[in-house]
């Protein structure tokens, strides 16, 4: 199945927004083992609109639309799809009943214009929007498949998961469903991760194995079919354990796990409270920590100690520790996370200290980390790390690096 | 003139990347008074490549295209681009040498494939890559344009930007330069900052007045049409007082002044020290002031007191204060402001406080938020927020506020 994914909108075309739809659904298709070959961007013109529907028909046997399913005058998709299949528009009751009581719940007056989104292509297939108004569609005519979506990601992704996928792999004449799970790994490179799961990346094929780099992590995404998700996760497992035995000492979570969700979580389940104190961070560490709700419980607070005097005089590091070692060493990493530990009462302390750049800092290079992990027993763990970015992205890797040794840390109470 | 802008890569079909790149040319083509119509994603296919190009001669005079100028044997955009004109490559001297020096400079061995950047259509204009190795190109044949850019945008926008706008308002027969100048504002939303300036927008033609909003910002972009750069910043300039005059206390910067920059640079040149209390965000407005490199010189540090007990214990906040106020209070704000002020001996105090969310805090919705600026001469100032975003919009804009009103504050000295 050859797919053209076309995006509706003159928004895209002015250079207001990214086509983030387009790079979402191939991904997806990827996934499942369907191509796209194109990816078209028209505006909100029903003639231009027909000449790259006409194109795509030439093309593809799957079109997927994005956009143009809203009520203004402007949004034509589904009218010209319509025109182009010589189908007519009717109306919906489930999406008419839905788009009003979105209106009677936020308290807003609904006009006439919002009935239009309840107006779905003859004898297609209605994908329910669970975040918007619009309703999707699927239909296949003479051999060809389409696919309507609206066109806000946070609409048109879990529509896409959830009702998009069903129909595909029910037109690719599978009685398959898919189940994923991604393990999320930290400390480790794309390449360095690749190299020690060799053996399984060779012999994948059901589950598939596919690895993803983004700038601060990697990620593995185990994806199965199977007649059933149990089946489908139980040929994930053994894959799962296998990577692990491998490389499971970098793995700090699964699917929506983020760092500090998974440290919030640990910290929050053992009932552990925290401190920090931060110099090169200057507070990144634990304002990441506190994007988890909850975490009050855990996160007492800490100082950021941004210069050698406040280092004294806040922290009562002694000025001979620092003449002798500098800021930028284990003994001073370590003082910081003692002390705080101590000042604030907290289970555990942490300490930051380095060199984020452009400069070197106190005769270390740019780049130099320590940080210092002052433990429930008073034993102090130290942590180097020699960072090769900008100063903010040291500054943020660092403090993520804390995030992933407390993880470790803790799991390993466990 | 039509335009079509054309993105050649495999990787963009995967999903495993964004065409920013079409975002990024359309945006700077409209400011031009070009219309880009279609943008078009095609994988590294000489053959289907070819069939793009057809359909892009047929509907556009000017044709874009990004990606596929690089040393692998994927890369064929101007093979395949040389062929569909009856044309040639030939190796151009100049970036061969360039190449070179590239080599020779990073102590890396050059390989035979990397000459084949080196490569550029006959009697094309050469488009210089400062950010990389492949050149890009402009040639016009049969009263159609033609452009080629490196994928990557640290080298396409650079070189869009210097090179290919020069060359299109040359093909527009316009004897022209453009200069543009952001002007950056916070505190305002879109809607309301175009109703306050409706008579700058309804008259304006040259400098053009975009406005551009992103979720934390809004900007207006001027950008004039001159026969030189000093005679269109000439134009720029009265028009840009009368939007400050209209709303200059919302304007914190120009260009690319961001609010931590503006912030440090301010209070570096002012020679003011600053210290922090921050409670709902965690460190959050001290980490991003110390994006700013130099900034130790005014940032001693100061405290994160996540809950009530570290409020009282390491900033001496008293308990009937808080019993009778309540930490989301002005009360609070300014207690934590002063009280950090004078623990770490800096010239200005700032205090966090609030309910980030999801829970209401204190008795105070979720959204709440009090900033309190302790100033030199003793004086102390609240303000209040009522945010209404997610628990870390909240977090991060309750930072982002704290910034702008040091940023106001610092200003009224000058």
């Amino acid at each position: 199945m050859r797919a053209e994914i076309i995006a509706v909108g003159s928004e895209l075309l002015l250079g207001q927004i990214t086509n983030t739809n387009a790079k979402f659904i191939s991904a997806r298709l990827a996934e499942i083992g369907i191509d796209a070959y194109y990816q078209t961007v028209v505006g909100d013109n029903p003639d231009r609109l027909e000449e790259v529907i006409d194109i795509a028909q030439n093309r593809a046997d799957l079109i997927i639309f994005s956009g143009g399913l809203g009520p203004t005058k402007d949004d034509l998709t589904k009218e010209t799809i319509a025109k182009k299949l010589n189908g007519s528009l009717e109306m919906n009751i489930e999406a008419l009943t839905s788009i009003e009581e979105y209106f009677n719940r936020t308290g807003r007056v609904m006009t006439e214009n919002n009935k239009k989104q309840a107006l779905v292509l003859a004898d297609s297939m209605v994908l329910i929007n669970r975040n918007g108004m619009a309703p999707g569609m699927a239909i296949e005519k003479k051999g060809l498949h389409y696919i309507l979506l609206p066109g806000p990601p946070h609409e048109l992704e879990p529509m896409f998961e959830k009702e998009a996928i069903p129909y595909l792999l029910g037109a690719l004449g599978k009685q398959e469903v898919i189940a994923s799970k991604v393990l999320k790994f930290y400390g480790i490179g794309e390449a360095e991760l690749e190299f020690r799961v060799q053996s399984v990346l060779e012999k994948q094929s059901n589950p598939t194995v596919a690895p993803l780099a983004s700038p601060d992590s990697v990620i593995l995404r185990l994806t199965a079919k199977a007649s059933s998700i149990e089946e489908a996760y139980k040929l994930i497992d053994p894959v799962e354990k296998e990577i692990r035995s491998l490389v499971g000492e970098f793995i700090y979570g699964t699917d929506d796990d983020t760092l500090s969700s998974k440290a919030a979580e640990l910290l929050m389940k053992n009932q552990l409270t925290l401190a920090a104190a931060e110099s090169l961070t200057a507070g990144r560490f634990m304002a990441e920590l506190a994007n988890e709700p909850g975490i009050s419980a855990s996160l007492k607070g800490g100082v950021v100690v941004y210069n050698e005097q406040t280092k004294m005089e806040q922290l009562g590091i002694h000025k001979a520790l620092l003449e002798e070692h500098g800021v930028v060493s284990p003994e001073c990493a370590a003082a910081l996370a003692r002390n705080v530990k101590q000042k604030f009462g907290s289970d555990i302390g942490i300490g930051l200290t380095g060199a984020a750049g452009p400069d070197p800092h106190d005769g270390k290079p740019m780049g130099t980390v320590w940080i210092g992990l002052a433990l429930k027993d008073d034993e102090v763990k130290t942590f180097k790390l020699n960072l090769s970015g900008t100063r903010n992205a040291n500054r943020s890797r660092a403090a993520q690096f804390a995030l992933y040794y407390l993880i470790n840390e803790i799991s390993s109470y466990e």
